[in-house]
């Protein structure tokens, strides 16, 4: 009843994020609806994206080229630092932000073992000439912060200034639906009107 | 800011069903984040799948062989005849049923170019020999019924039992929430108790 193909098929869908045994084995049969020349592009691009896309040599987000169209363009004198390359798209949505990006890949976490060397965070010292002001831009959880100080407290011996994303209640937000901790941050980051 | 192999792996990814723009992007990342060996092993078994997965010759299910299992080892004298090769899966599911079946790849819709020649249906009368019942499983929507009926019609000339699926009240709903067509069938094909 089974056929290896297939089934092998499924089992590479089922390593996508989100992906359970059933969605893969619908992607699955759905690759065998599409002709084959359709199919064949689809490899050739998985393959030539994991190929030819590798990380920026200033900023560490994706490129194809060296060196990103971020860094190439924009305003160096201020960094966002970021956990990954999907915050930075976060941040270009916007559209209102001129600075560029660096690119952590990860936050640290030494109960998991990720130490400062497995971060994208020394080639972050390696390129402050001519920048004012670092923005920590991290995830507001026990990783995030405790990677926002750290990189802080490296940058405190060079002339930049290093702020945070403001942490509060979302715009839109009823205060009493706010969890606990983002109301009492709310509260202490609370600021004269 | 785009870049260009992450974009054309997207798009391919959105011809998947259900797979939006969002998710779509979502997996080509992670397609970054998987080795390049694993990479290429997944984008192989695509055009594995794609080529070496075809119609049984029989009854055109998916196999990788001539002829699929199921034929090969299955109680030929009762044929169920599905729409499609994952309506297959859902009565294996069950266990219960050691016949075999004809997949007829797509519904009679004339509204949409889809026309006799378009399915798997003349194969059906080519493996009569032998055959006690073919039990129509279409699904039980204008389309489904329309071409079990159809089906029905060429196969009167032969000496075989044809039948369908029982319509009703699915086990274990309550028959205030079952919808008015599924109610009214219900009905007319009470059965004496």
């Amino acid at each position: 009843m089974n056929i290896d193909p297939i089934d092998k098929l499924t089992a590479y869908f089922m390593r996508l994020p989100g992906v359970g045994k059933k969605t893969a084995s619908r992607y699955a049969y759905n690759v065998l609806k599409l002709d084959e020349k359709v199919v064949e592009e689809f490899a050739d691009a998985m393959v030539t994206a994991k190929k030819t896309v590798h990380h920026c040599r200033v900023c560490g987000h994706y490129t194809d080229g060296e060196v990103c169209s971020i860094c190439e363009t924009r305003d160096k004198s201020v960094i966002l630092v970021v956990k990954e390359p999907k915050d930075v798209y976060a941040f270009e949505r916007l559209k209102d932000y001129n600075g560029v990006y660096h690119v952590l890949h990860g936050t640290l976490d030494p109960m998991n073992g990720v130490g400062v060397n497995d971060l994208n965070i020394k080639s972050l010292l390696a390129r402050l000439d001519g920048v004012k002001e670092v923005v920590m831009a991290t995830n507001p959880d026990v990783e995030g912060e405790a990677t926002a100080m750290y990189i802080a407290s490296l940058l405190k011996p060079f002339d930049v200034k290093v702020s945070r994303l403001a942490h509060g209640i979302p715009i839109g937000q009823e205060i009493e639906f706010a969890d606990e901790v983002t109301l009492s941050r709310a509260l202490t980051e609370r600021k004269d009107i």
